[in-house]
């Protein structure tokens, strides 16, 4: 069959217009714009690696014997640090203008992720007790390795733990990366900022949306569909949101939120309260406090009558 | 050990048995039954082409620099138009009986893959829209670099965009194909036959379902959870569905619809209006309408009351 | 650029010590922690194995010929039941303390899973009843085989009816694992134990939660964020969750729940009924019922007037 | 760094110059030129599959069982002989000008590969007795199976009777494809036209080059670097080499030829002869010829002495 | 392009008879037949990993820093004799009529595997005599890191003295593989029995062949094309060749052999001695020798004159 | 089956101390030791790319068109370019003691890689020439397409051309790399220091070794296993060989060689000659000169009657 002509030279350069339009009429400095950037590819390699090294018999290579559980550690994680080097390296020069000395860069990229470093056995010791709750949490657990394979809410947490300290060291753009790579996987989208307590558990997970500036207590447990979002932004003068500023929930420790609840604002849930499933809810409440959907939909309509 | 007998000779004939039983019973030509059909593997394939040509830099491969820009996307263009076209003509040839002569249906492939070309450049000048008005709708969101890369609402909107000129273009079946490979990866359900409008953007997006003959303006934004769906199916009179029709809502420019809200029906929601979370709305509302579920449920009432 | 030095030594010994606290804690037998266990990516070919050797010429490779059918079936059936049954025997020596003999687990494993084999034929016909249901069920479906190649509602209960077998067969790990496997790629989490009757459909499905001990009768119909789950955990004295017990929904024939609906608790639905949008439902409800938001919420009402 | 600028345009276009010299230079028919043209990768894995289906269980894949020994032939031999079909129908068309109808030259292809096809069950009896013959002709094999695997001349015979039968049906270019990529693996160079008896056997072989129109009879064995060549090429007129030609030797049955020997022209070795190493040998020798390096010499000398 | 039928079952049918007939011709049992035999892509991939774990800087991964060298030792060694010991008990179980219980076989195979670990580190301290003398060996070369990454015969002697232990340590068809695949890659065949000394240098390779009972001293250099073959082979009272015995050459300390020698049977190179390209040598030479095609034909002449 | 304790710690210590025992005794620079170093996969990647942007339609990707050629070269290039340069960076430094600054090597390398991209299109033009030569030179050959995707010699080719350049930029340890991968796909053994004028043709291949400081004029024909080669090295006071210094044939224009001739030191072979298979020479011959085997020994028989 004869070739088809797709007239390719006119398409890319119409695409280059385009393009070249875009950028102008974001200002967007060429020299910025063309350099490298952190890769989804790359940071799924160093998810995976590092996952792996914290867990190696469950979540590593499955013909990995304990006799070389360490050195497979040694090996995996040397790899992978040095890739989130490279990759650290690349977010902090994206957006410097004008750019500093690419040493200076590289020495600000190592001490982040040495430090990085130092801080996974503790998240190891902590993601310790979020299997446990896991398997704890849920009637049709068997064993606590199956809760690590199997579960989605645990792999969203040991992704969330790993971020979440790439996000307060200074990376959140790989941070939110590593983070969406386990949003895709496991439909659990927590942003990297949200400080999480131990013993955390989220059961089937789908639709879980846990905002940046959320503080969850100590275990707490979480069912699909949950929402700790923020209930409106801020405006500037000109109408644009005002970004960063807490706006997300502050969940106490041992607090249970069922399936579909949704929790906006800077409200605080008190020790020990649960919240049932459906519950819309956008005020704080004191400790032990148990909100269902009909107590909660009679007290709003108290609420109304005394015109509060 | 030794080899186990799976009696395997008895399966596949059993097998064979079921499969013919369902064709028969369904009346299938066994000669269409048989022609080859498009392939998600290779639709994948074709997907990630267009949108690495569309945004070379952030989704091309990481080791792409800027001088090869042009290059990189006229032949990745290339490869994916002739691999759509391959899969064009399996679509075509799917359902004809009998089959027209192969010069024909390719000649008519072609020119719908042609045209589809011709619409890359538009389809990238409205994705830059989709992109500003995520960059601009969250306050997490730091670049849009880190926009175009990791939000799923992104992603979703990048292939339905692609999704929904094949569909225009008389290839409902690789549309969908498109669409439910971004499905999988985003948990956003966007029928390829939904009309979107300029600077879309959907955020954290998990479960939002959008129905085929959704029609949005310019400027939404919506939530997870979101569904524009159909309320009810036509049924004919021997009580199968009616296929075909207009049946989802009409969202106007710039209106607001947060997480878990439910629009159902072929509705108006008018301009400006913001829709809230978990509302539940069958009727049409005037532009700036604010429907809370609070003020909603009130109305509800007050029209039960009224006898509505 | 010179190498960094990570202080791989401590990091690794460090890990290592956490680990073995951990181990220590839960007074794991380090013998069986270091046992193989079965793999995510392994069971992820045996079901890409079944499925394709149930649906050939559609979840097949792309370039496979109706005349090679069942060679292919032949080959790929054989390769995936001695891979179940490798991982048979790993799940069935997982927990054994001490061990039996080996030749012991794997005659169990060869029953368990040249059962299941006999049994895919059986599976086949009914999946045949899923699809038809799928391709009635939705308006916007053009063949079947789009059906069978796009909806994720399909392709959860494929490897649901996969999971069940598996799952009644003694071999509840491996049934989890493959149910987690499409949970991710579909955002329908069945749970294998559940069980369902022919000429189910779920369309859309993301957020879909059906538990352990769910019953669904024939040709029930479920839209997205359906869940389906227990309406609280039995506690022992100790505090403890008390695992097993019948504790999700009975559906029975030809019900429709609609999209958010939440069902909790040993309820039955009466054959014929429709659960509308959002209804959170925690009662039984008679055959033919038509429950809607609206509806639903006047008569808790009437029942809370009433003092119940 | 800053990405290096290689003057990327100039040197494509200063490549497409030469390329566009060199095609006017030889009066290349521009639309000849740019036909597919059979691929190695793809004739790469035609010869896998073959050889594969030719003997399942030792060069088929490492996890197939006898069971399914029958069903993986099957399977793979459909993909094979497709796969073939269309290398088959880019060979016929390369050279067409102008190009017969599509269908007609399929046609032709289909019937050679059909042909190709029902010749591999001989195929698989002749090769069965060169495995033979190696076991039998080499002091340190063990074991049939162990010829078959690891025997780089065992493996150059079974890809050249392949090859050999494309060669006779029409496809002299794909019979060269496969010829080279054994070729490369073996560095034993067989032409595909030459006709080789049964019970053939190269041991060690790398070096050994054996020309198009040598024939050689049955039991034959032949050492490493073993060249069965051509003594000198026909020149045309103009000074051409004439192209095609009975120009290699004869080798009869139970002909032994040692390492190094160099046999050159339309020679015949007769049956049972011995050829001695590094043997240089341009004139037929009779039945039971007894060749070596000292007897040889000395024979030349006496018939420089006597004149001849 | 309707599917063509190549009557798929009546070859498959065909190819059986054809193979049940050489079975029953051989008296195969078919029993054994059946049995898993070692594979080549397994062995490959053992190879590649002692390979590394040998000389993990140059012959490792390319991104492997100094500070994850033992831990890249560690882990890739665990897996290479897992599966070493694997295709062990593949090989001795391969030929046991009747077999041996499994446990007994594996416990011989564990016992050659311990004993080939605990000679890697000799084999490393050899090969570095083989590097050295690579490098002073041949002009051309520029440094110890380009001989180890660069030259076939060093590559050659690293899986020959790899392939050499386990051929003395009971499991030759593991070590034949093994050896197969190096003469693949590098066009060098040594036998794996051969008995090869330190410092020992091949350089080009191609063509060169050391038979299985070869016994080379130390410091000894070879060029390509150069056999250490057998003169001719013992033949039992039944024709058949008889198999094994000493019948290839003995080279002794600081030879140097020339491109092209051939040296046959079971004679003695003396100490110090140097063979010159081309040579065919079929008789011993004392220490010292200079071997000429020259004086060496010169001094055959005076042999036969003098009626030797 | 329980694992198995191979004492891995014992055995990574002790490879470690050979290890070091081998640096201590070549007193290796740790630190230079240890630097990253050109890789044999990066390099082969880099010489496929190379090979494609010259011939795109025929060592391209086999699914390539006609109208993507100019944008695959330019895409093709850029990456193998800046591949390329970065293995130019780690050759340049790997000898350095003390390193020079980063950034003075990169531009060195820079320069170097810019230059050799410059004189692809030249090496193009030469390689159609060698193309064209192979064409003419074989009698079996058929197209020019077919001599460009099937010989050996002309693959040897091509990579000779590219990795000579390399080795005239300063780069020998790259060029060695990229000659030793092509000396393993084709059995040919060129150096790339090795002069070679246009028209140059080597038949079957398998063999040919090539010396770093041969010269070859225009349309000189080879055959296998010719050793264009060194005499005797010279050796200084210490016994150790001097390195470099001219020491292979010169071959003057339109001379061929024929298979398994041996020609070794500095001597030259006048214009227009023909040297015999198997002819071992090691003097000067004038033009025109028709050597063989015959005339060859009666020549030298009767120098040394004459006591030359």
């Amino acid at each position: 069959m004869s070739n088809v002509d797709w007239g390719l030279d006119g398409l890319v350069s119409e695409l280059r217009a385009r393009r070249e339009h875009w950028r102008r009429a974001r200002q967007r400095d060429p020299e910025i714009n063309g350099r490298e950037f952190p890769s989804l590819d790359v940071m799924h390699q160093v998810s995976e690696g590092l996952a792996s090294a914290l867990f190696p018999m469950r979540l590593g290579p499955s013909d990995l014997k304990p006799k070389a559980e360490d050195h497979y550690i040694g090996y995996t994680l040397d790899k992978a640090l040095n890739t989130l080097l490279d990759q650290a390296v690349l977010e902090l020069r994206f957006g410097q203008n004008p750019p500093e000395p690419f040493a200076q860069t590289r020495e600000k990229a190592i001490a982040a992720i040495r430090e990085f470093a130092l801080r996974l056995p503790d998240i190891r010791s902590v993601l310790d007790t979020d299997v446990e709750a896991a398997y704890k949490g849920d009637p049709a657990a068997r064993s606590m390795d199956e809760v690590l394979l199997c579960y989605p809410g645990v792999r969203a947490i040991i992704f969330h733990r790993l971020s979440h300290e790439l996000f307060k060291l200074g990376l959140p753009l790989l941070a939110r990366i590593m983070a969406e790579i386990s949003h895709s996987e496991t439909g659990i989208d927590i942003h990297p900022g949200a400080t999480i307590g131990e013993s955390f558990f989220i059961d089937h997970g789908t639709g879980v949306v846990i905002g940046e500036t959320t503080i969850i207590g100590r275990g707490v447990r979480i069912y699909q569909a949950v929402t700790l979002g923020a209930k409106r932004f801020e405006v500037d003068e000109q109408g644009s949101l005002i970004k960063g500023g807490a706006r997300h929930p502050v969940i106490e420790d041992q607090v249970v939120i069922y399936a579909g609840a949704t929790l906006l604002g800077r409200i605080t849930i008190g020790r020990g309260s649960s919240i049932g499933g459906n519950v819309w809810l956008t005020h704080s409440v004191p400790p032990n406090s148990q909100i269902t959907q009909a107590n909660h939909e009679q007290r709003c309509e108290e609420q109304r009558a005394k015109g509060e």
